[in-house]
């Protein structure tokens, strides 16, 4: 069947609107007709050719929801009409990942995954007869995809997609990181560095796990009105002091706070969030991409002493058991999502949804399909 | 009074012995007489002068055992007669630290005890009106010695004291930093680097929780035999591989480990041990001590993907409520401290305790004040 994709033909270059060929699902797979998507930075950083496990041509997206069109053999969870959210992290209930009660990182699909392929090593995009490939196992950039049972969430038939499609990742990554890699408990002092859709979404989980005191630090004082409209106490830009920002907070909080979270990929910034944590409880969660050969660094004293060091993937949150809830808690009010729509468009216009996303004027732009 | 005890008078130079004057307990203090001491890793580190916060002259020491002989105004939880262990942690129960229920930094006496002095700001030591200081608040290098009460733990009487001063220090930081810090489960693989007191400590520590699969890494082979009598169940020599050590643990555990260990105070051995972390839920301790400005560092994806990095002091273990744990746990066989003691000898030849430990002759000497 054919499907209007926006490709991304090589680094660098701006997307443009095809009509790919999309080959129906095979065993195991499921046909997706996608009905909205936001852009994220993640699609931006592989379009910019940064990222070395970057393949292309390929159709990028991972932030989507859609409706199931049609089902490959022995697919037993989903049928047609069912709602669906994409995983860019599958859960196969079966792996050693899945087993272990401790992780998020399902490993069944990761091999092909990251070669842009479905498992059984081919790729399900074309055109005239070239290959395309698939991107985070859910090229949510086609108007129709197709992706791996295993790799889809079912969420309620009444959720807008239009809406709940950001928990394909920001959302349910800030929130996650904060509910389920860092466990924050209720009366906590938090720090949060960086201001996009997952620091924003870090800001709400903050809140709503009870965090008393949540700072927001940010070097665009545009994001403050926002940070705290989501439930930010105290808003910092670094550069209205001299004095190291680590040092700053540690200053406002008498020792520092109990857990931070950096959501820039900033290895600088990084060593901040943990340098600005509490002397023998403090946390520090790493959820930004930093680039490609970047480290981290601290004393190891800073450890000695108490401080943990962690980092989160998609909020540690298992897709297809917990994503569910995340809708239905955002269907009852416990999660915000609407404020983070700032701009939606049709596919024709997605190149704008990355133009806006550079210059710091969205938060999230939502392509609609049927626009 | 009159007390010998071992000074160190400048960075570099061997100890003398000699007869220092000791003043009696102030209020909230206690004279203990040291019984027995060993000679750790971290008085070498402050005599070799490297320590930036090391003072002189003063009396080293932090490792030892012995019995109260007289109270200070208001201290009711001590009396003459009691059986002690010094505690370079104390554990007022008051502060915030201690309160925190997450740490056991307590925060009481830290200020004046890295100055070497006692909570007064003042020094009980001195020599011919010199003011000689304290070390670590704990000072076991002299016959008598005084301390906060918050910083003694009161210990069975039958305890040997020539044995269970060694968990004043080494002994309980390993086992520590395994049950406390890194709360090990049954059935786990864990990986500990260097095979000193501390690392020894670690595998006993790992085969009390019941870990499955105990590696041990050291440059030293002679180290071996006894990791494996501590229930090291694989010892690997890094100079055996051309791999880095963290691919060829990677590749030994298929995929790495749940626990990692460093018990050397080297940072890249500290990196290591983070990367052969397993992905999704490795966790890695680092207990050595670096030498001072030294940075650890690693590439953040080892943490977004699972990975933590943890520190521990003195095993998380709150000295006062559960030090006299530990000793009961060496009187009825569980916890093992008699294959540490390499040497003994008195304290007119405590250099030669550091000459061994430089050596890697001994485990620990155990210095024997009436011997």
């Amino acid at each position: 069947m054919k499907s209007r994709a926006a490709v991304a033909w090589a680094p660098g270059k701006p997307l443009t609107i095809e009509e790919v060929d999309v080959q129906g699902p095979k065993a195991g797979e499921v046909l997706v007709r996608i009905v909205a998507t936001g852009v994220c930075h993640t699609d931006a950083y592989t379009l910019s050719g940064a990222d070395p496990e970057g393949i292309f041509p390929s159709i990028l997206g991972h932030e989507g929801a859609g409706v199931v069109e049609d089902v490959g053999e022995g697919v037993t969870s989903l049928k047609p009409g069912d709602h669906v959210i994409p995983l860019y992290t599958a859960e196969c209930g079966k792996c050693k990942f899945c087993l272990s009660g401790k992780t998020n990182l399902c490993g069944a699909v990761r091999a092909t995954q990251g070669q842009g392929l479905m498992p059984d090593g081919t790729s399900r995009f074309s055109m005239g007869g070239k290959t395309i490939h698939h991107y985070m196992g859910t090229s949510t950039f086609s108007e129709y995809t197709v992706l791996p049972e295993i790799s889809l969430a079912k969420v309620h038939v009444d959720a807008p997609l239009e809406k709940v499609c950001l928990l394909g990742c920001g959302i349910t990554t800030g929130i996650g990181a904060v509910r389920n890699t860092a466990k924050v408990e209720p009366g906590s002092t938090v720090a949060i560095f960086g201001l996009g859709g997952i620091g924003l979404s870090c800001i709400q989980g903050a809140r709503m796990v009870g965090a008393e005191r949540i700072i927001a630090i940010d070097i665009n004082e545009d994001k403050f009105e926002m940070a705290r409209q989501f439930g930010a106490t105290d808003c910092i830009n670094p550069k209205d002091y001299s004095d190291p920002i680590q040092q700053v907070i540690v200053d406002l909080t008498d020792g520092g706070v109990d857990y931070s979270f950096e959501c820039i990929g900033n290895v600088q910034v990084m060593r901040q969030a943990l340098e600005c944590c509490h002397k023998g409880w403090g946390e520090s969660i790493i959820i930004g991409v930093a680039g490609a050969g970047e480290e981290i660094s601290t004393r190891p004293f800073q450890l000695v002493t108490g401080r943990v060091w962690k980092g989160s993937a998609f909020g540690g949150v298992k897709g297809r058991s917990e994503l569910p809830g995340y809708v239905e808690d955002y269907m009852n009010g416990k999660i915000e999502i609407d404020p983070f729509v700032t701009h939606t468009m049709g596919l024709e216009d997605i190149n704008k949804a990355f133009d806006l996303m550079h210059e710091g004027k969205s938060i999230r732009s939502v392509i609609l399909f049927d626009q």
